[in-house]
């Protein structure tokens, strides 16, 4: 798939919230959640999630308009429209297409991919992929893992077809969702399931559980088995890979991946300083790397991660 | 774009719900509602939507598994996972990639042609595109209009790439998103800005609210302005199409078909029967006109619709 990322974006929200502060709210020690979850600050947002999108992507675009928008990210602004309606608004265009793409945490993965094969069609030539989250708002206190863990945070991509003489492009996909893992990781309610106004809707049922050592269980082979299949689609070895781009999905998670053959400095992990930002941690850590330098055009970048389903997904991309 | 629509399904619950039984709950005669909008009946489904989902799929299916699930539809099961998972859990499956596209009204044909995008990366070969709606949960009864407008029900396609010696293709495609119309039809609730467990969140945030009149104002030009060019995208004439199959908006917004050049006997219609059922809508109409024997292979069937955002999009199809 003859595709490139041409520019990157990312909005840090101002307010920082340490292990030190949220202590106290969720019932832990600043240790416990450091050593637990290995988040040890993450920003929390005042700013709406489109508000945020519109940050990331203004940095991505570079001035120049997309001919298509879309959302990736799991905290809608609201049931109708769609975010990718307000992203635009806050962004001052109108008239571009605009739609959402929705996997959780994997929401940019599949729509990296996804927008690839719209490219192909010929349909759009400059696609802008933003995921923002405002997870913050979906913090339940009383599950003190799941509330240390989320951060708010966005970030954005511009995709176009591969420029003549360049060599980027997608060198391998692979995806797959187990619907056994989908009581692991839920927001029970804000759905026709446990809809606010229904008889028996709790407020807790608004806000994200997860289950962690089980997620990480039903996970750890499947990943394994993404990483094969993708090196062996790319025809590729663990030392080819210039940088491994994870879902920042907790401290513990992104260490199992030295033990897949990547050596721990060639894995992206903002993990500590952002928390898991939901959709929004890929492209987050993705930008980080492009932004300091560490990525560069003709790279191996290998971006992975799972999401709830339990979806396990990944990218082999030339850069 | 070389895809062909391989197999259609549909779920239609089984509780009829007249504009007499209706009337009552939102304080309007039977003829109002049904002179307003067109929807002489509506169905309500006791049944959630993933099971709606899952039996539009299995018939779409015809028993061979897809590899991709892709849900096109608004109402959602819950937050998160997203609605796929549980479409897949309900069909049996077990590993099978799953995701959600959200475009509103326009998710099923903003899904098709993506996954036709996807078709042609050749990552998949056979993609199950499904949209069921449970919009019933979301209605308020001290909105009328929208109140009467909306009914439940689901419906599936499963897309390949055109077999050898078949024609089927996508002749055209296009879309625009107008942010000014972001609160013409709106369900506020269920998101970030106002979100349930808030301070100032009120049930009425969790239903759905449209202005008809004002949708119907900015929707007609651009329409227009969208037939025009998906018919110069084909080079084809008004005429040469062969079936319409819009979403099923209203009785009113259907009417203005036959002013752009399609005879109205061309136009398939089942708002009537079945009222607006969202993103369900646009299948429901092409699984009925396709099952009927009216759709047959090498047709040229145009799709089109408005949806919240404001945005609209259609496709020319040869079948």
């Amino acid at each position: 798939m003859q595709i490139q990322v041409a520019g990157t974006g990312i909005c840090v929200p101002a307010t920082v919230e340490t292990a030190d502060d949220l202590s106290g709210r969720i019932g832990r020690s600043p240790e416990w959640i450091r050593s637990r979850t290995g988040v040890a600050e993450r920003r929390i947002s005042e700013r709406r999630m489109d508000v945020m999108a519109a940050d990331a992507a203004r940095e991505a675009l570079g001035g120049v308009a997309p001919d298509l928008i879309v959302n990736a990210s799991l905290t809608p602004v609201q049931l109708i429209p769609d975010s990718s309606v307000f992203i635009q608004r806050e962004l001052g265009y109108s008239g571009i297409p605009s739609f959402s793409i929705h996997a959780t945490c994997l929401s940019f993965l599949v729509g990296l991919h996804t927008v690839g094969g719209l490219l192909g069609t010929g349909a759009y030539r400059r696609i802008l992929l933003v995921s923002s989250e405002q997870g913050s708002v979906c913090r339940d206190f009383d599950h003190p893992e799941s509330a240390a863990l989320i951060g708010d945070g966005a970030a954005a991509a511009v995709l176009t077809p591969t420029p003549e003489g360049h060599e980027s492009g997608l060198l391998a996909w692979s995806m797959a969702t187990f619907p056994e893992g989908a009581s692991l990781a839920e927001i029970p309610g804000c759905g026709v399931a446990n809809h606010p106004n229904s008889e028996g809707a709790l407020p807790e049922h608004n806000l994200f559980r997860m289950n962690g050592p089980r997620i990480y269980k039903m996970a750890v082979r499947r990943v394994a088995r993404l990483v094969s299949d993708l090196l062996e689609q790319a025809r590729l070895e663990a030392g080819d890979i210039d940088w491994v781009v994870p879902h920042q999905a907790s401290g513990p998670a992104l260490k199992t991946l030295p033990r897949m053959g990547f050596s721990p400095e060639r894995v992206v992990d903002v993990v500590g300083q952002y928390g898991n930002c939901i959709a929004a941690s890929t492209p987050m850590a993705l930008h980080t790397a492009v932004a300091d330098g560490r990525i560069r055009r003709g790279d191996r970048v290998l971006m992975l991660g799972t999401g709830a389903g339990l979806s396990v997904a990944g990218m082999i991309l030339r850069w």
